[in-house]
């Protein structure tokens, strides 16, 4: 059997197993085209059923109306925090955002270069423990958009329900697409670097509805334009197209577990072994966020000190756990459980800690 | 042994077969990490040492001075198009280019938007056959930059020698970075899309002189100015970790064979067994490019008629050779022989062509 470590990687992160190991079977020669896939023209029969094969199983899996557009960009999430205020931020009108994390205030950085913008909500002030609710959106009616960070990755909060917003609702799902089903519905254009639930670097997923992508401003440079990826179905230029036939195995796997109602179920119960190894330490494991805003993918939490939190992380090492130091904007730990980890993964890291727990 | 396709691809192209069997080797297990080289962390020492090497081994093979940085970047060629102007193109200044063929053509067209520009030389009434000559640097001295493309992918011509310009020279060689040992010192700024010479798409190089970039302007998107990516290794934020690790196998690949200038000498060998059965064939294939602008990279022909192209891209097909049409915009054929592309499938493509010819 492979070496495996239990992989808690906050992105790039753990690819499931059987994923890995089919594009390793057939890196060579891709379905007998004497070819690997990344060889292939992005012209190409063969390449163009890889690319439409993970935007048909990705419109399946979230229910995706045809009133979307769904596309493959570069540039990761940190390029949406432009492209966004480029596209859609109106001369005169006002982007408005709510800050839950140090993600959403980069995007709101950069939405600041294009016109007006106004912070909604923050939760900033109790260093980001929970998401924002204390705001209102009657006031907003004229605004260009409403940005939302649906799962804040380095802090470890997470939005149960997403608002309903009286104007084009935009999310960064970058860190939990995918987790759950959600109504596509509600938001005019979600976002996503592909690196954590759906895959590895390279490829950005964008869902976009299709009226609003009309309203977006046509002074902008192609490569930018939301237009040109939906215009030539993201193949204007050459498309990551090994990113993307990794993202069409992974969607293939969720498609085999059952959809993203049985990952939901698998999510939760993965979540749950390690929150009750912290609610079950007697404050030895403290959850960085309130219980009501706590998120499914991050989890993070702090030992009694910081030399007990080395010894921790020194010995999780050890056993093969990797990637369980917090971000190093707020220290403390943090295990990133995205859809490809596996149950076995946590249940073995909430035996660790509690015996940890119980030798400190 | 593994079936092969003879590989004649435009971009996404051949990679060495070698490459290809390593990372197959290493695809779910890299260096007993337990992890495929795609789920490590960008900021994990493993991924660093990768990211690292592909830096290092490009300068040593290109022999690039410290005085350049070398940047990982994402977008393709065709975002270098907006990102040029967008950083250097200032106010008050004229941008040069030179038009070699459409990519020249696109790249001009992205740099209108954000200011002055001129056309130096074009060949374009000559249907692109050559490499424009007539044009003087004299005139351009308070230019901004001046923009070549090396080499036509589409049109198959392709620069001997670089100009010695007045103003920063900037070239496009992303159908042609590394098929010769060149002087670096030429240019402020080298940009290629990694698809054709340097491995899968989803990651461009640039190379570009310290001095030169002090002067992009400032009121750039974080995500778009060269600065970000210099200041941070190209670690600002998540890269396409994979491609890059593509990247650097591709370039130990190089390495082992003896380097630029063993490449150099291949390319030469490679492209003399095609251009000689066009030469050869008494009229029956023309070559597009004229005698001295021929590239060693895409070789474009031409044959007698529409019925007998046809004919000919069939049975090719039949016998394993792929990607011989010619771009969309031109006709014809089209053989791209890129480093990767290895000897006898260039010396099997001029046997089929002479034995095509003879029997038709
Ligand atoms: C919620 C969120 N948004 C955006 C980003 C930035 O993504 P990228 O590194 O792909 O630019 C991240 C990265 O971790 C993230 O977690
Ligand atoms: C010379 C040249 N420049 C730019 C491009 C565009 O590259 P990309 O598809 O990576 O944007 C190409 C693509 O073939 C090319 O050949
Ligand atoms: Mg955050
Ligand atoms: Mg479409
Ligand atoms: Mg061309
Ligand atoms: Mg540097």
């Amino acid at each position: 059997t492979t070496l495996r470590a239990y992989n808690f990687n906050a992105g790039p992160a753990a690819v499931p197993l059987p994923v890995l190991e089919q594009a390793q079977k057939e890196l060579v020669n891709f379905k007998n085209t004497g070819m690997s896939v990344m060889e292939l023209s992005h012209r190409s029969k063969e390449y163009e059923e890889v690319h439409n094969r993970a935007i048909t199983l990705l419109r399946e899996l979230m229910n995706i109306p045809d009133t979307y557009e769904v596309l493959f960009l570069q540039g990761g999430g940190s390029l949406q925090f432009s492209m966004i205020p480029m596209n859609f931020l109106q001369e005169g009108k006002t982007a408005h955002y709510i800050l839950s994390g140090a993600w959403s205030e980069k995007a709101l950085k950069e939405a600041k270069d294009f016109g007006e913008t106004r912070v909604l909500a923050s939760s900033k002030d109790a260093n980001y423990t929970h998401i924002p609710t204390d705001y209102s959106l009657e006031d907003i009616k004229d605004g260009a958009y409403l940005h939302i960070t649906t799962n804040n990755t380095i802090y470890g909060t997470q939005w149960n329900e997403y608002p309903t917003s009286p104007i084009p609702l935009i999310a960064d799902m970058s860190s939990d697409i995918l987790f759950k089903e959600i109504d596509v519905e509600k938001f005019s254009l979600i976002y996503a670097g592909a690196q954590k639930n759906l895959g590895p670097s390279g490829v950005t997923v964008v869902i976009i509805k299709k009226d609003f992508l009309e309203t977006a401003r046509t002074n902008v440079p192609t490569m930018l334009s939301y237009s040109t990826y939906a215009e030539n179905n993201s193949l204007y230029n050459t498309p990551p197209t090994f990113a993307i036939y990794m993202l069409s195995l992974v969607l293939e796997w969720v498609k085999e577990q059952g959809g993203v109602k049985s990952i939901q179920k698998n999510n939760e119960e993965k979540a749950k072994y390690i929150y009750d190894a912290i609610d079950n330490s007697e404050g030895f494991y403290k959850a960085h966020a309130t219980e009501d805003s706590r998120s499914l993918m991050n989890i993070t939490f702090t030992l009694p000190n910081e030399e007990l939190t080395k010894k921790f992380l020194q010995e999780a090492k050890e056993r093969q756990f990797i990637g369980l130091a917090g971000h190093r904007s707020v220290g403390g730990c943090r295990a990133s459980t995205y859809n490809a980890v596996p149950k076995e993964a946590c249940e073995a890291l909430a035996n660790f800690m509690t015996e940890f727990k119980n030798q400190n």
